[in-house]
C-alpha cells in the first residue's frame, strides 16, 4: 500500500536555515550488557543538567550567548514535571531574568525532527531568527527490570542545537520534510500510568507495570518492516533525491534491529550511523546526539546533503533531508 | 521595567490564516463551591473524550472531514500518559488508518495562543494547509483538597478548532504575537511529581504533596501585577493598535483575580470575557473554550479584531491580535 499524501502539506519546501552550533551529554554512570554500552544518570544527577551541558556547548559552538536566542525549544519525549512545561525550566536554568519564550515540541523520539521541521518555518518567514533545541529523556526513570529488551536498551542522555537563518550563499537549508503518524501502534510503546490518564495516586500492587515503559518490539518491528519501504520510497521519489545523493543518513537509534531495518530501506552499512552498541537508544537525544558527533569527528561537512529519519512512540515516523 | 525585545524577533507579522470551525466540552459532573460552579470528569469519562468531541464539533463547523487536515495538534498543559504524545492518542480515536501528522505544542495554560501563532507560520508558509488544534486537562487529576485556592478553582474542559489558509479577500489573520517566558516564575504553578524528575514510584507519605497541583497565587499575582502592564502597552504600541480597535479581549481565564488584572491592563469590563464564575480555570482549554462560546453566542463575528492573552505556568505570557 502507497502512502496517501495530503494535497494540502508541502514536503518540499526550502528553508534557508542551519545549524550553527551543537552540543551533547551523556549520563555519568556506565552499565554493560554483554557487548552494549549504556549511560544512566548519577545519584543527584538529572536531564535538566545534561540537557543544560549540551546546550551551553552548542551556544559556544554556535558563537553566540543565550541573550541572543529568541526563543528555547524543548523537543523531548517526556515531561520533567507535569506542570511547567520542559522549556520553561530549561528557561530558569539558563535564561532566568531574560524574557525568552520557551516552548515544548513533542514527537517522542523523533521530537527534534519535528521541532526542526517546525521551527525552519518559523525562522524562514522570520518570526523567530535563532532557536535553541534541547533534546534529552530520563530514559532510566521508567525501566522495567522485568523487561529484558528495553532495560538493556536505553542510556540517559542529551543533546543540543543552534537553528538560525542561513544566508543564501551559505546553502545551508531544510530542503525536505514529512511526518505521519499510524496510530495503531499508539500503544506499542508506551508508559501508561504517571500522567492525566492514570495519576501517580492510582498507583497498587496490581497495576505497578503500567507506570513502566512498556515495548512491544515484535509488533513495532512489523509494522514498520510492513510499511516504512513504501513511505521513504515515495518520499525519495517526491524530493528527486537518490540514496546516492545522500551523504549520510541519521536515524533515529531504535535498537539493535537497525542493521536489519536500514538495509530494507535501501541504505548499506556506510550509508548511516549506527551506535546502538555504544550508546543504545537515548529517546528524543538519540538523533541529535549522533549527529552532534558526527559534525565534531568530522564525518559530517558543510554542505553535505542528510536524511534524518526516525520512527516514534504513536507510531510517527519523520523524514527530513537538510543540506548541513 | 520595559520588556526588551530580542531585535530579531518578529511580532508584527501577518498571516493570512482562518479559524473555520471550533467546538467545546464540558466534564459531566457539576460542582458548586459558593456562587463559583465547576465541572469534574464523571467516572469513566476522560479529557480525550471531550477533546475528540471537541474536535468533531470543530470539524463539523468547518465543514471539513478528518481526512482533510494536514496536522492534529494537541495544545495542552499536561500529559495523557507520559509516552506517546498526547496527539497520538487523538489520532487513535479519530484518525486511525489515516497517516495525518501528530504533534504537541505545550506552554502550559496558553498552549493554544501557542499553537495557533507556531501553526499560522506553517500554514502561511504552505507547510500544511488545514490544522486541527485540540486542547483540554484533566485538572481535576492532580487537585490537592487541602489547597482550597486551586481546588475550588479548576474545571475540566475541552476545545477544539480547525486553522486554515484564508482567502486574501477574507481579510482573516493572525496580526502580532508576542510570548515571553519569566522564569523566576517556574515555581510558582506547578505538578512536581509523576514524571521524569520525580517518578511515580518515589512517591511516600511525606512527598505526596509533591504529586498535587501547586498554586502560588499571590507570588504569580504579584509578579504579574509588576510586569503585565508594561509588557502589554509595549506590545500594543508596537502593533500601532489601540485599545478601543479591540473588539473583545479573549484571556485565560486564570482565576477570579481577572477581575482585578484586566482594568490594570486597561480593558473596561464590557471589553473582555469573564467566565470564571460559570467554568472556572479550564487550564489550556480556557482561551478556546470561551472564544468558542462567543463565537456561538454571537459575540464575536467575522472581522472583528480579538487579543487572546494569557499567563501561564512556566511563566509564560502570550498576547496575539488577531483578525476573526
Amino acid at each position: 500500500m502507497m502512502e496517501q499524501k495530503r494535497k494540502s502539506e508541502k514536503a518540499i519546501l526550502e528553508r534557508r536555515v542551519k545549524l550553527t552550533g551543537m552540543g551533547k551529554a551523556l549520563a555519568g554512570k556506565k552499565v554493560c550488557f554483554g557487548d552494549q554500552t549504556r549511560y544512566r544518570l548519577l545519584s543527584g544527577q538529572t536531564i535538566l543538567d545534561l540537557a543544560v551541558e549540551a546546550a551551553g556547548q552548542a551556544l559556544m559552538n554556535a558563537g553566540v550567548r543565550i541573550e541572543e536566542i529568541d526563543c528555547i525549544v524543548c523537543a523531548m519525549a517526556t515531561p520533567l514535571q507535569a506542570i511547567p512545561c520542559n522549556a520553561a525550566l530549561v528557561h530558569e536554568r539558563m535564561a532566568k531574568g531574560l524574557s525568552i519564550p520557551a516552548v515544548d515540541i513533542n514527537t517522542t523520539c523523533t521530537s527534534f525532527i519535528s521541532a526542526v521541521d517546525i521551527f525552519s518555518c518559523l525562522v524562514d518567514i522570520g518570526r523567530y531568527e535563532r532557536v535553541l533545541i534541547l533534546s534529552g529523556d530520563t530514559a532510566s526513570a521508567a525501566l522495567n527490570p522485568g523487561q529484558k529488551e528495553s532495560f538493556e536498551l536505553f542510556s540517559d542522555g542529551a543533546a543540543a542545537c543552534v537553528l538560525e537563518r542561513a544566508e543564501e550563499k551559505e546553502g545551508s537549508k531544510v530542503i525536505y520534510s514529512r511526518q505521519i503518524t499510524w496510530s495503531e501502534g499508539a500503544h506499542d510503546t508506551e508508559i501508561r500510568g504517571g500522567c492525566g490518564l492514570m495519576p501517580s495516586f492510582c498507583m497498587d500492587d496490581k497495576n505497578r507495570e503500567d507506570y513502566y515503559f512498556d515495548m512491544k518490539g515484535h509488533r513495532i518491528l512489523k509494522l514498520c518492516a510492513r510499511r516504512l519501504p513504501d513511505f521513504v520510497e515515495g518520499c525519495l521519489r517526491e524530493a528527486q533525491v537518490s540514496r546516492e545523493e545522500i551523504h549520510m543518513v541519521i536515524p533515529h537509534q531504535a535498537s539493535r534491529a537497525l542493521g536489519m531495518i536500514m538495509p530494507r530501506l535501501g541504505f548499506s552499512k556506510e550509508k548511516y550511523i549506527d551506535k546502538v552498541a555504544l550508546y543504545g537508544n537515548m529517546v528524543s537525544a538519540s538523533i541529535p546526539f549522533v549527529l552532534c558527533e558526527a559534525v565534531e569527528t568530522g564525518k559530517i561537512r558543510r554542505g553535505d546533503l542528510l536524511l534524518l529519519i526516525g520512527t516514534a512512540a504513536g507510531l510517527t515516523v519523520n523524514f527530513m533531508l537538510i543540506r548541513y
